[in-house]
């Protein structure tokens, strides 16, 4: 049976214990109990009650499709409430693999202690100095890391950022081709790591067996049927592998909903420089690669390698949020220098969402011209040097960078930065930012779906109905189930649209674990883990006053719809479940 | 009768109301119900729901010794709370003269519209341009207005660091030798004055001619016993006018609560350089004044003129809690760089308790040396650099900068720095801080009184007794009382001490307003202002887990008693009134 690994960071030990009170949660649903049942909720995020857990979904390392998600979870530096990141790459497999269920780094050394690396291997943990990668970039450091401890083995690990604990610092992971380039983006869950001086976990699954199927046969069939489902559906099975996340961009831009000039217009004039298809005209003309997965056994295939002028390769993982943060939110419209950012916030171990606005930020701060993407560059590449105090700003992300330079209309909930859809021409989405225990997060509940896409509903994106609040509703509670699954969370296009899907994957879940889970104990299980987080929060602090958009939205309309955030606070928490 | 003047800062218009509701209150009480009942509790404190409200005490104007202070309040950008801090200076008893008991600065221009100085007058209110005093400091800026509008007016103003909204931006106020070195130095109210374009409010009383007194015979008498308490008690009638408040140097080092290197140690092994002893020492070798009052009718004289080895005049109101923060705190035994720190920050309009924390962060995080006066003098000065990344973060407080510098150990409530006096040895302080809905104050409920100096009672200020809890609670009804009235809140050494005392002030308040005010009716009005804080406290999101002591207070012991931080969440709500 699965485990946990808990490690201690201070003492250097580790021992592995039972599931115990946490049998049957994997991925969110496990790192959001443990974090309510173990963290101080007003510890210091980056002090030694604070806790980094991993954690793989329920699914982890099995044949189901695109299973392979990690959830990484500890109070968030950011927000000061509890967060889940969850990302792709290696590690979810590995340790499957290796028959973890969750790895917990705990207590923390001294600030001057030096980094190290921690190797998890199935005989056990050790320690290693890592003194030589202090403000090594993330795309260096898994290099040599991979080339220490074999090429098959899985990295998780932090840059420059996470080591010196901005807030804005991400987690990365490396991905199937072994690039740093997969995050735990949001919430600052690198400082954490950095806090407790470990640059890197390396997962070396040598030997590892996995654990067994209750019932392989009936898994094997749901699997197929699971398969089969995502092939059909004209985003898993097209829209995305064809374009990747980046095919939002004209979408959103023509819905009106393409937060331009820090969210100023809907609209981006010079949006043709960097749309889905532009992306894709680039990689084939260039030798990049359009179609990839970020972790093995990916069947949607939205990454991609996108290489620069000279044919060479630049990033990965380069996804419609960074496009459009660094993009139209910053009046950028050159495509390669915004792929060199994506690249940079990877290597500085960064959230592209939270540092994308935090240039926003030094643009509508005046430190630096709204569209210059080369001083965009020159901006985020001063996170390298520790010591650099501008760099310090924007590696803390949005809400500190608009503090530091006096802007008025910081776009965060929570602290958190907005990604990218207007909530003013997407309520419903807009009803997610303001509610979910996340901070503005899209994907915790994507009403982009039925307000934009139409998928799995169609619901006025514009008007400020009970509707949209309804769907942010579900669609948090129906997410949280999802990231307890370790599925990807794009499947919800799918399942959104098919009738048996939540079946299917609930038949998965009951033969891996010789259980009796329905479809119906799935929205069940979401709840109870909203149900965590708002605890968690709540003991943290945080109250219905942190539920609600900045003030801005509801002071100006956004064109071309002109319209307005019109929620109240009572209003917004019948969002919550 | 006493009237509130609206000035809309967008529009550039005004109007003279009346009190209506706000009938019988002043200064804080005015201040606290003023925002609960008009400023959004959620809104952006840059923003233009916020307002800046400049009350008088309900005694302002009077014979009443040392009853011209005055309250300034908003929703703070530093707590994001409510916030009166409170200040001597000139502006009080112009108000007072011009029948104003409240000066109310609303909704705000762009922001990049030119700097204005507001004139009031017995006649209106104008507006005038000062884009010339942009970037100005407070000394150089405040000459000239007075040179402009003449001698005898009363100036407030902010100074670069308002102007960029520093979080930790004060409001200056001219003291009656006309320096700008009066201070509502605490929760960044400078920024709000500065986010709606306003670099002065010159006062003008000229003609002015102040209300009446209900019954002035029995004022007078009321009045002569008050300055009789006041020159009889000891601290308020020897000890103060002395030595000032840096008498509790040695004091508070003696106690082993001097919180030294980031509150690492009770005692400074070279608190022998920065004591109030040596202060009047250097004072009279240089030419400077011992005893100052720091606004007309003050009969404790705590403030001084310090002068520079050379004999010029260098700096007043040069405070206890400026010489620990920029010393001890800081390992910085050289009184003569402190006192350039004071200057620095009159001039800039910065709080020195979050800004001298702020610099202690800087030392805490390795950006200069510890113990580095000239290092810290030159950090300070980036401030007047609104482009300087560094002179941002530091002008941001305390909070910011140790995130900006990574620094686990960040001494603040509410994001508002801690004053001087350790928590672990001061307890009853200690209380105060976590407690009072103003984010970490010493002046909302000194028991340092009872713990440390005797006064009013004896509590033990090392154990973690019900004792210090009842009495910071007390403690925090009498202070909101006494900013209610305008008086000086250092009577508070000589009430706590004298049977009649507020006897005597109810008279002097009956006397003046012709009601039937008594002493019992002090703690009811107390505990009124106090219940308006916590009621917008609470609907701006804050809850009993923001009423907590950083968590490095409850791991790390203090020397040299070795003690902790030892209440629970639930023992410190005791001391909610």
């Amino acid at each position: 049976m699965a485990r946990i690994l808990r490690i201690n960071t201070r003492e250097r030990t580790y021992e592995y214990q039972d599931l115990g009170e946490y049998a049957g949660l994997g991925g969110r649903a496990l790192t959001s109990r443990m974090i309510l049942n173990e963290i101080p909720p007003t510890c210091n995020p980056i002090g030694p009650d604070n806790k980094l857990i991993i954690a793989t979904g329920l699914l982890a390392g099995t044949l189901a499709a695109n299973s392979g998600r990690i959830s990484v979870g500890a109070k968030s530096p950011l927000t000061g409430g509890i967060k889940e990141s969850n990302s792709g790459g290696m590690v979810a497999l590995k340790m499957a693999k290796l028959d973890l269920l969750a790895v917990v780094l705990e207590d923390k050394p001294t600030r001057d202690a030096p980094l190290c690396t921690i190797k998890i291997t199935k005989d056990g943990v050790s320690f290693e100095d890592a003194s030589d990668l202090e403000g090594v970039g993330t795309y260096a450091a898994s290099e040599k890391l991979l080339e220490a401890h074999g090429q098959k083995t899985g990295v998780m690990l932090i840059g420059p950022a996470g080591e010196t604990c901005r807030l804005a610092a991400s987690i990365q992971f490396t991905d199937p081709r072994k690039r740093p380039a997969r995050a735990a983006g949001r919430g600052g869950l690198g400082a954490v790591m950095g806090s407790k001086r470990v640059k890197a976990l390396v997962f070396d699954d040598a030997g590892g067996l996995g654990s067994e199927y209750a019932d392989k046969a009936a898994f094997k069939e749901a699997a197929k049927r699971w398969a089969q489902i995502l092939r059909d559906h004209p985003v898993t099975g097209q829209g995305l592998p064809a374009f990747g996340t980046s095919i939002l961009v004209n979408i959103l831009n023509e819905a009106g909903a393409l937060p331009t000039k820090n969210f100023r217009e809907g609209r981006f004039d010079k949006v043709a420089g960097i749309t889905g298809e532009k992306m894709v005209e680039y990689m084939e003309a260039r030798g990049g690669r359009v179609k990839e997965g970020c972790h093995p056994g990916c069947m949607i295939q939205c990454s991609q390698a996108y290489h620069d002028k000279d044919g060479n390769y630049l990033t990965s993982g380069f996804e419609y949020e960074t496009v459009w943060a660094f993009g139209a939110n910053s009046l950028i419209d050159d495509l390669d220098a915004i792929a060199q950012m994506d690249r940079l916030c990877d290597d500085l171990g960064l959230d592209t969402i939270d540092v994308g606005n935090a240039v926003v930020m030094a643009m509508d701060g005046g430190v630096i011209p709204w569209g210059d993407g080369q001083a965009a560059i020159n901006l985020l590449k001063r996170v390298y040097d520790k010591n650099d105090s501008l760099g310090q700003i924007i590696g803390n992300g949005t809400a500190f960078a608009g503090e530091a330079f006096g802007v008025e209309r910081i776009p965060v909930v929570k602290r958190q930065a907005l990604p990218a859809y207007d909530p003013r021409s997407v309520k419903g989405v807009g009803v997610t930012y303001a509610t979910t225990p996340m901070g503005a997060d899209h994907t915790a509940g994507y009403a982009v779906c039925q307000n934009i896409l139409k998928v799995g509903g169609d619901i006025d994106p514009l008007k400020s109905t009970s509707d949209n609040i309804e769907v942010s509703k579900n669609l948090q509670i129906a997410t949280a189930a999802v990231d307890a699954t370790g599925l990807c969370l794009f499947v919800a296009f799918a399942v959104l649209d098919t009738e048996d899907s939540l079946d299917v994957i609930a038949k998965m879940i009951s033969a891996k674990y010789g259980i009796d889970f329905k479809a119906s104990d799935v929205a069940p299980v979401g709840i109870g883990v909203l149900k965590d987080e708002y605890a968690f929060n709540e003991a943290a602090g945080f109250t219905k006053a942190h539920d609600q958009l900045p003030e801005f939205f509801s002071k100006e309309t956004l064109p071309p719809h002109n319209t307005r955030w019109e929620y109240s606070i009572e209003d917004l928490q019948k969002a919550k479940a």
